[in-house]
């Protein structure tokens, strides 16, 4: 597939742009005329200056946030990949519907409204309430035999993501968060850091929710061998979307395209950990100036997800020895954020407050 | 001073007890029950292990948080060591006053309850309201040629702390940070830093709220001098009040009296950036069970935090190249302490959701 083939994404992906400096300038100003020493709210000040970028210059308060989680069951799992059984994905999507997952105690209390996007998990959900049902197919194929997915569903897949962040749009929601669930996703993650960033396999492969040494040592070499089969040994630069459809999943088709939409819209995103930092990395694989308007909410404990930031050129906000996903550590950075920009918004001035500036 | 010159100081240091190893082992076990995989959410689990033991197994939820800022002025001030005028620290009570300062912000948006105590400004607030005063003298003595307090002054520096932690217990607080403002407190600061962790006074010395290179030359030989004045070549290992009272600050001292009270009150407490911890440091000199009651709420960019951080061996929640102080890392990091104690409480068990738990 190309991406001309997918008029949604070619639109979507035309119409991101850089951001002005100018709004850059305006933010940079406001935030020295504040009462303190200049530049002493560090990250907080970068963060703040990106979003007003974003924003064009505007930011409305408080900010409505939002959280997407998306869901996918991945072939792979058969090769025994995963510590957990194939089965968490559904029951995992039924906890979050319950409300008694991570992410479900964190969207509460931080007030972030949360989706939950079934787009390929293995199991029949009949139209549950609370459930959103994007549901492409049941599962990716064993990427270990054949490619991940067919042309019709990357396209699918993508076009999910694509859609919910106009709803995010429609909501006037202004500060978004990307998460998953799917069991075996990390493997999808590794191949595709591997393709992105030239590292090795064994450097960007985690235990993932808990292997043992020699499950990890499995795990590596099924990945090695699926790179193998898709790409060969010399592999160069391949394409996005060929890496999605070869070796992605369903959730990370429609992360990716959950980054993009929401570049397109200007609405400042967050990308979670390992698996949702791949789709971003995909995202700005196809359209290098959608990482202006990313966010990286922490730096999880999977060794990939460093290599990833790095190739994104993105600085995480936290560093807390997470490794859950489901958007955790997304959301635990909307506090953050959503300081930096009161700060931005509400400290007094130098000149309003009558404070002595620093002596020349 | 001796400690037993203090019944107050005295009475608390023996009321502080180690943490009890079976509420950190019940928290465990919650904690391995949740739908998660085992040690997944990284450190907000050794958080809330930690919580839940200074409770005594018992979380209220919601947190009831609050924020004490101790402001004074610094004699050694008049030797140059900062970047702002001494009127600042006076000028920054009014701005928290009128609530336009960045902790003002912060505490607004994360509902930390803020108290703001004069314990030494030099400056006539005539009983302004919403101003705690507990004013021991207008600011410390130049250190540079004499003592920075006396033995009463000290005394009263240190029970306005501990008083403070009692209306803390007495609010039925349940999370507190510790913050100051006072003009020329860095330098205070290093020289604290200096005496309890050994390193030569350039490595814990930073610029301050700003100082170009040749101040911060200054500065660093101001504080050699202080040290050799007070503490002669062969230092040893002075004992910790004689370490406030020499070149400690009347907000430092009070701030101790803080941390040893909120131990005594099992209180969890903040430490916001390198002053507070300096404070919480001394603390930890006099008796060290205090510091399992303690949190650090980031790495600021001052140098010598990082060795106070490491000499009392606790690992800061944020690091977001904040030094601004008045508490702000620490009421920062409260939404990450609350996240991490409702994980704690709301979320669902393998059992009760209904999740397969890991192969063995």
């Amino acid at each position: 597939m190309n991406i001309v083939d997918n008029l949604f994404l070619a639109e979507t992906i035309a119409s991101i742009s850089t951001l002005d400096p100018g709004h850059y300038a305006l933010a940079r100003t406001r935030l020295d005329s504040l009462t303190k020493p200049i530049g002493s709210l560090g990250r907080l000040e970068s963060i703040a200056a990106q979003v007003v970028a974003i924003r064009s210059g505007c930011i409305d308060l408080p900010l409505k946030k939002a959280i997407y989680i998306f869901a996918a069951d991945h072939g792979i799992v058969r090769e025994g990949v995963s510590a957990y059984p194939k089965e968490v994905t559904s029951q995992m999507v039924m906890n979050f519907l319950g409300g008694g997952a991570a992410i479900n105690v964190l969207a509460r209390l931080h007030h972030a409204e949360l989706t939950v996007i079934d787009v390929g998990v293995d199991a029949d959900f009949g139209g549950m309430a609370g459930l959103m049902d994007r549901k492409v197919c049941r599962g990716s194929k064993n990427m270990l035999h054949e490619k991940a997915m067919t042309d019709p569903q990357l396209r699918l897949a993508l076009d999910a993501g694509l859609e919910l962040a106009g709803c995010a749009h429609q909501k006037q929601q202004t500060l978004i968060a990307v998460g998953e669930m799917g069991i075996g996703n990390t493997t999808a993650a590794s191949a595709i850091t591997t393709l992105l960033t030239n590292q090795p396999v064994a450097a960007v492969t985690g235990n993932g929710a808990g292997l043992d040494d020699a499950l990890m040592q499995r795990k590596i070499e099924v990945i090695e061998a699926v790179l193998l089969k898709h790409f060969g040994e010399l592999r160069g630069k391949p394409n996005p979307l060929e890496i999605l459809q070869c070796v992605g999943g369903l959730e990370i088709a429609a992360m990716t395209g959950m980054f993009l939409g929401a570049a397109k819209y200007r609405i400042p995103v967050i990308a979670d950990g390992f698996i949702s930092t791949a789709a971003a990395a995909v995202a700005y694989a196809m359209q290098p100036e959608v990482k202006e308007y990313i966010l990286a909410g922490h730096c999880s404990q999977e060794p990939g997800h460093r290599f990833l930031l790095r190739y994104l050129g993105i600085h995480p906000t936290l560093d807390l020895e997470m490794r859950l996903g489901e958007g955790t550590g997304a959301v635990l950075a909307m506090p953050i954020v959503e300081s930096a920009l009161h700060l931005y918004a509400e400290m007094a001035t130098f000149e309003s407050a009558g404070v002595s500036e620093a002596n020349a």
